[in-house]
């Protein structure tokens, strides 16, 4: 019996946190090979370094590509495609892989998708058919379109991609491997470290024990000019908040500068301010940081996903999770200052949301294994209709 | 009033011929500027010097851009997108479109439609929702979800991309600009120019007076080993045919060194065939000898568009245009000798196939230039399901 | 009477300084116009924005090409090479200059002289034949050797070039252009600006009239992993000294990030530390900052050239200036926190140094220009020997 | 004892040739690892698939590197560059070698040369410090300053190198190894082989036993517009000689498209010539088919080389060798009809040339290897004056 050779692209450390699952369970299944290529900012000390993260867990890397190139614009985020279009073929090209996975919707992740379709390689996409209001939308329906397996993370998104003309077999409703991790943490949520001793980070140390918040905004892309004033309006609302606040450095996109600038902006003029900041955190312990804490504030996915599963309440804030299926953790509001301060009052009011199964009930990477040792091999498709 | 700028970047000779009169359109229309881009291989003597036709029709060019490897397999195909992204951003960087226009479904198509989305340059996307049956079909499809308008070329298409989550009131169905310039032949058809005088080629010189074939067969990029074998059977119909044969040497592909190869193969080893190969032709000239032949015999989509339009007999080979609407003038066949032999036959028994609206009237070129002045300028959308 | 195109590319804020009376002098001349580039880290806040200044200095920009690729190692400086002449080839096929003309030795700038060399266009190079201890070396050299005329700074530069083979009647000793702003300086030397309004920054904002030290200290990139100690020898240096310091942040080099963090290390550890930071400032005024400054302590070349015509001490640091012609003005030192502190004492109890032609005396602009309107245009040359 | 891991990058069949017994070499040496990478128009089979020779030879490909641009003009060949230097610093950054060996001077193994010399792995460099008259010769030196170890091929080589500022104890003159092979031929020089046979080829067949003609004409980069004419005058000068001729096809560069399609033009115009054209052949048999022949006809470094140690009589067209030391087997010719033919007419006056050891003895294979086992490792230099 021959293994299956499945390579998977991994770009960002958030992508590396909600697919960690479905690698482990590719390495272990007997009829698989995992391949593993890190690239892009996953490589990047800047953006936290997931490549050190995944030689700790024990991962083997085929193959590193540096292709993030430096840019206060969005040309910088075509042209990171275009080398990674570039390096990624002369990748496949040595590891002939079987199989080649596509990440989610960052808009380095099509380079993954034209290098392997492009190719002839069977492309698989984990994360397709959700809907969210920026630059991600087209990329991820794009790479739908050139993918020949669908790994949906719900069932909406599993119709959206049989609305887009996807052949109904080739589309799986796995859940997401992100939740996976969640169910471990949910058997066990004890937050058994210390954050500030194990993760270091800048700015105050507040005892934890009376609850905390924790914030996470990312920039949202097609805003790029507004990413400052719109992480300014959240910095002022939390510094009005009764409780600690954990926040975390926003990821690598085109707006990142925006964004980070405005905290560090922020820091300078109020020196005093309560606020610890943290680089990045293992995906567990953030999970159990997240699970004990009062709320997660911003834009993040996991508060859509692995808070829907933990019961955790979220304040979403602006539309970067626009038209994503969400449990009754979620309260979405607008940017503004007052409406995110409103909406932690209106929380604390409320009871504990019940956990929802919609992104999965925690075993996304064993099915996701399973189904890449299953499915025909084939790089042709027509659309359905 | 402001005008806008509308760049158009033209990858090969074919997609010239295919848009020529929308680009007059937009030339001469009030309230549009041209910004005309050539790229890959409508810059190169290879594949026919695009450049040079488009210079003596007094398009002025805004930038050249090389961007295709060499190669004999597909990492080439990837690469050469990869590096087009690299060069068009800097190119729409210092351009600054108002809106870029991707044209159908060639491979290296999608590094425009990339560079311009992930800019938050408008995209519009010229031949969307058709469907085929080969990579370009993924192609085809991840341009229309990067897109922002479409201006397709049949009703079929129009209600594919609508399916396909776009919105409505940004798909139009303006027919396909090649029609305008069949119109344009279907006005005056007369052979008025010697094809060996104009355009030299190789082969031997016969009497055209008593009717002729004309074959065009391209490589089908996801079969790249059977171009050869392909080509090779078709030549073997041909030499048993009982009129002169031009036949036309295929355009760059993956695999175009297998179906070249086969041709130049052939030719050495049959140095007494009755064919004559040319390299290219101007488009008018091409449909003028068209119009007047027997028989167009191959896979080249003139055979379902422009062809359906003038009730020019076509034999289609394969799967390359499987899926296209198509009037009642085409003969569909494999790949095998017989069955083209066959259908040769078959053709000298049926009276000339009555002409077809399904790609439009004609006027294609005007329609689009001026939905290009009315749309509103936008590059952020969500799937509308 | 035609006139030449003569086409720099700008890669970085220390090469646009220290061209800047030649860019002026080349788009003043009846003969010769002025195509300028701006590339790299010239276009990056991160590193001063140099583009900028370069349009607050009113020069038109031909083209911009961004090619900085992201990293921590130096694989990043080798591909920001290999895009650069991606890049390049294509703005020279598009602005067709009679020369282009390469700066120095910036890693980077090998991109303008392979592109210019390889596409057959006449190459000048500016401040080869010098001497240096790090991978500059290699790159100075290299060009000299891709290029047809040589623009040197000293008489021991030009007689370096000489013996690497070129051809000695296209070797030319015009003095260094930054010399001719240096000049303007001394004939009005006044701070008539205060630094800290003008500028910003970060940091303590002390009283400069008792005098005050600038520090500039850049990362030497054969030793990258030893950047972070070294600047960390100067901070712990500098912070015992009695006068007040203003500290610029250093430009890109693949040990950029050592630096930086280091800098920002000592910052968040020494919160009250009486020094003052700046990202950057224009030429002029940093010129005035310096000849009113007590000494200048690092590695910059300004030390090396304006410093010596400028009569301004310098305690120059490590080997990124090793065989360099120099003035009278500069103490060298290792990275050693007591050297750097010993040579500071030193300096108090010497008299200033007098001032030193052997970068030339003020007119490198205006000779660089008027060569460039008289040289034969040839690409095609042969080793001396 | 650790292993030294060699990395040897080969673009292009003639280097491959040129080098073939140091890889030997390298791989039987106890103290050394060979890491060979095949790229660029090695890889294609319009230039006749070194790879597939390197591949039955036995020697095992570490990475292929696909990275020559298509084009018609000059723009290609620093394109190809560029990214020859992205994709080999992914290589090298994955391979890890101690040493990185940059061959000869041909202008896209300026890549291996700037890829290594960034990255601070010690740069090797096979044949530098020859003269030539083209671009060969800017790409040559500019190797030779970015390079820490000189494995040179003659005195004169060494001399030169020397001049350029390369410490002498890096400079090593071991001959060049394309003449390990040479004395293998000499050792039993029988044409033991049908050449049409083996190898196929197009054209007439001729018999070889009277005696006949080699010919072996590359493009000339820097006279681009020139290649075609030349090769005709070179066409028309053997169609008039009296013995068989066996006519090489050029391998690739900027200008190959100008003599290729000279020598295509040739075929057709000219349908009944008697000559027979080889698209490649293995080294051993292409000496052998050398020795035997009564002349070489062109502009081949194998005239110089090769043919020096075999005494076989050349006549060298044009300035493609010139300056490179040579025996007296050359006699050197312009391009015209009437020179070629002449020299040829010289020859048959003439006795058989002795034997020269200009380029060595027949052990530079074995030479390179143990150098390459003992010298210190080092990526830093300095100009020695």
């Amino acid at each position: 019996m021959s293994v299956r050779k499945i390579c998977v692209v991994v770009t960002a450390r958030p992508s590396y946190s909600r697919v960690k699952t479905a690698l482990t369970a590719i390495e272990q299944h007997s009829e698989l090979e995992l391949q593993l290529v890190v690239a892009a900012s996953a490589l990047l000390e800047k953006y936290g370094s997931a490549v050190n993260y995944i030689q700790e867990d024990g991962f083997e890397i085929a193959a590193r590509v540096f292709n993030v190139l430096e840019g206060e614009n969005l040309t910088a985020a075509a042209k990171t495609t275009g080398i990674g279009i570039l390096e990624l073929s002369t990748v496949f090209e040595n590891l002939k892989p079987d199989i080649v996975i596509s990440i989610a919707d960052r808009f380095e992740t099509m380079a993954t998708a034209i290098a392997a379709s492009y190719m002839n390689i069977p492309l698989a996409h984990i994360q397709g058919g959700e809907v969210t209001g920026n630059i991600d939308e087209k990329v991820r329906h794009a790479i739908t379109k050139l993918s020949d397996y669908h790994l949906v993370a719900s069932e909406g998104a599993k119709e959206r991609v049989i609305k887009l003309g996807e052949e109904n077999h080739m589309v799986f409703n796995t859940g997401c491997p992100s939740i996976d991790l969640a169910k471990e943490v949910q058997a066990d949520p004890t937050l058994d470290f210390d954050p500030y001793k194990k993760y270091g980070g800048v700015g105050r140390l507040q005892d934890l024990e009376g609850g905390y918040y924790v914030v996470m905004q990312h920039p949202v892309t097609t805003q790029y000019s507004e990413a400052r004033k719109q992480v300014e309006e959240t910095l002022e609302a939390m510094i009005q908040v009764d409780k600690p606040v954990l926040w975390f450095w926003p990821n690598v996109d085109a707006g990142s500068d925006g964004t980070s600038n405005g905290i560090r902006a922020f820091r300078e003029r109020r020196p005093g301010n309560p606020f610890h900041f943290f680089k990045n955190m293992e995906p567990k312990d953030f999970l159990k940081l997240l699970v004990n804490a009062d709320a997660l504030i911003g834009n993040s996915s996991v508060g859509i996903r692995e808070c829907a599963f933990l019961s955790i309440p979220v304040v979403n804030i602006g539309e970067r999770q626009h038209g994503r299926e969400r449990g009754e953790n979620v309260i979405d509001v607008g940017h503004e200052k007052e409406a995110i301060v409103g909406a932690l009052e209106e929380l604390k009011a409320r009871s504990r949301p019940s956990g929802s199964l919609v992104y999965g009930g925690g075993d996304a990477g064993a099915k996701i294994a399973q189904i890449l040792s299953e499915v025909p091999l084939r790089f042709h498709k027509t659309i359905t209709y």
